[in-house]
């Protein structure tokens, strides 16, 4: 008989060019060949040692773990607070900080509540490409902002505003600052006038904050950490996470800070969809907001600094086109340029590199699926010597095509 | 200015009545006040001590816990699989497993990947109210099966057949069995009969099997576990978890089993809407599949039984009305008949009950919004002492009402 089930067409999200790479990282490293993945968007070192020792204790003393509340535990929501008096010396309430299960809940939270289907949500393109996918099957449109050099890959209200003349009323904007796959940052003030524009205009700015930490001032420029939405309007939406600045990607554990007309629907639909965030990872975190803690997180940001200056530095050599400039997060986003050579595209470009250098980046495409056929993404989370050598075996490849 | 931002009609889910119950509950134990709550749908013994043991030893190794694939790790996937070759003997392959991040996680992938917005899902009234928030916030349409007593509160081609008739044509069925909050089961042939009808229509069969383990056969009767759909048919979807039989609520650590038409879409769906599941929970899950762990679990379901049989015997000095079978699960659910007395509704009387003895239980309404007012749940997970304890002081309420 043949089967009348279907599969829903908006769950059909575009497949990501680089998991044919992963796929292929895992076959050479099953056959013994050494390969350097720079494809991974997570630092390799997992979570500070307080943190993992904390959550050794709370194990081995045979914590039951049962359902915390639905937007998290009390303790946690308060030191979640306090990291925004500290680095941003704004007072957050801890009833404003929902805790959700990665930045990914938080995603899904805040899209439901902030829209409903029909309606349209700009962002920049290139960018992460889990956005316009989430947002796509609850229904939003998705308004792709083609954003260039000239603004950073950024959205600008130039853009906006291009874009609400060619589609009407947008009802959300999504922006990341540092941003994946480019890692660029709004300034202040550009971030500024970016919320002026959609508070006057009644668009929900979601600002995820996921990389807040990981930036790089130019020496003698004033050592600020990046500007939050919710220094200029609570009525944004930023998420942030423990994945990067803290290394603890696979515990599945972030937060939001919620506007107040969103407060109590967030809460009830967080019971539903997802009824708390993973319990022990809550109690574990604690520990993140420790001296130690931020001391050791800090001197990862320093590699990733020296790793970057590295990279930066054989941008001649490597010999690539226009590349995004990387203020934060620890990514580099370029246009392969000459060098993409007889490759049709950035795609067969990784593809051959994989296969003769045992070298594995990202095309652009899965950031940008327009202009991305020309570009990669270089991840430096990997550490200072598998990049650097990654990138001896880069030049040499481009060397003998 | 006015705000002209606005919260989405769709994420706007009923507030529980047991909320207000739950808040009540902490102001009087903050009292001072001895309260027993028989309202958590979760055993309160916590994981098996080897998972914990093995949670305590990763963690103390410092284990970088980084993203791992997006349906889980490989050998988790095959150890659920082992599982159903234990408890069912079905041959499941560990491609099909999806781990999820808890039961919610897979509702969440299941409904997204198998209905468009405008589909209809029929399920049972009383009911977990989760499944139709989830659905609704989807904007997929929910047929509510008035279910009741003749058929232990679970649909039937009956039910189904004058939903077909009323509505058009179905898209999914949502079933669980042993169900929450009734605890009732369908037997092995009735849900032959339930996935024959999806299969011959079309109509995508969801099962949640997350309370299979804990149920009572009757003495003398053939014992034999719950029966899985994916013994019947492989179209359908069964959603499991750690959470229950295991008492892992807390870690949101869940699975399906998938389709093979739906795999494909599962995987690259679960990777934008959820990364992956918790990683730490992953690996420390690994031991909830040893010989210690099962009998762990098997001695918490003996528990469950002796608390089942004295909330069994006690029910004619309660005089409760209509109660469902509770075949399985750890819940009661009954009418509170001649008991409601001067009470308005059943959240009435529970309030009342908690201000006089201290005993906190769920009201109906929260599961049957149409035929719940004068229904209560009461979950026998909090052991035998307090859930005895707790019937003296309902009798005595009742009594002095």
């Amino acid at each position: 008989m043949q089967s009348m089930l279907k599969v829903a067409d908006r769950a059909k999200v575009p497949a990501f060019e680089v998991m044919n790479i992963l796929d292929r990282v895992a076959q050479l490293r099953a056959t013994g060949r050494n390969v350097i993945s720079l494809c991974a968007g997570e630092p390799s070192d997992g979570a500070p040692s307080e943190v993992s020792r904390r959550a050794a204790e709370i194990h081995a003393a045979g914590t039951p773990f049962t359902y915390t509340p639905a937007l998290g535990i009390r303790e946690l929501r308060e030191a979640i607070a306090g990291h925004y008096k500290r680095w941003y010396n704004m007072e957050v309430s801890a009833d404003n900080v929902a805790v959700t299960t990665g930045s990914s809940g938080a995603f899904m939270l805040t899209f439901l509540t902030a829209f409903n289907a029909g309606d349209k949500v700009a962002l920049a393109r290139p960018g992460y490409p889990a956005y316009a996918n989430i947002l796509r099957t609850l229904g939003i449109d998705v308004i792709e902002l083609d954003a260039g050099q000239e603004s950073r890959y950024q959205p600008t209200v130039q853009l906006l505003e291009a874009a609400w003349r060619e589609h009407g009323r947008l009802d959300g904007l999504m922006l990341a600052s540092p941003a994946n796959p480019t890692g660029t940052m709004v300034s202040g003030s550009e971030l500024e006038e970016l919320a002026g524009w959609c508070k006057e205009r009644g668009v929900r700015l979601i600002s995820d904050e996921i990389y807040h930490g990981i930036d790089y001032p130019e020496p003698g420029s004033e050592v600020r950490r990046s500007v939050s939405a919710w220094e200029l309007d609570t009525d944004t939406v930023v998420i942030s996470s423990f994945s990067k600045y803290w290394g603890m990607t696979g515990w599945r554990l972030g937060w939001a800070l919620v506007p107040d007309d969103m407060l109590s629907t967030v809460d009830a639909l967080a019971g539903n969809v997802a009824l708390c965030p993973p319990a022990p990872a809550q109690y574990a975190a604690l520990a993140a907001f420790t001296e130690d803690s931020y001391a050791e997180a800090e001197a990862r940001v320093a590699e990733f600094a020296r790793t970057r200056a590295a990279v930066l530095g054989s941008m001649g050599r490597l010999g690539w086109g226009e590349s995004a400039p990387a203020d934060g997060a620890f990514y580099l986003y370029a246009d392969l340029g000459d060098q993409l050579g007889p490759h049709v595209n950035a795609a067969a470009y990784c593809a051959a590199l994989l296969e003769a250098e045992g070298v594995a980046i990202v095309p652009g495409n899965d950031f940008d699926h327009v202009n991305g056929q020309h570009h990669v993404r270089l991840s430096f989370a990997a550490g200072f010597d598998a990049v650097t050598e990654a990138i001896e075996r880069i030049v040499r490849f481009q060397g003998n095509i």
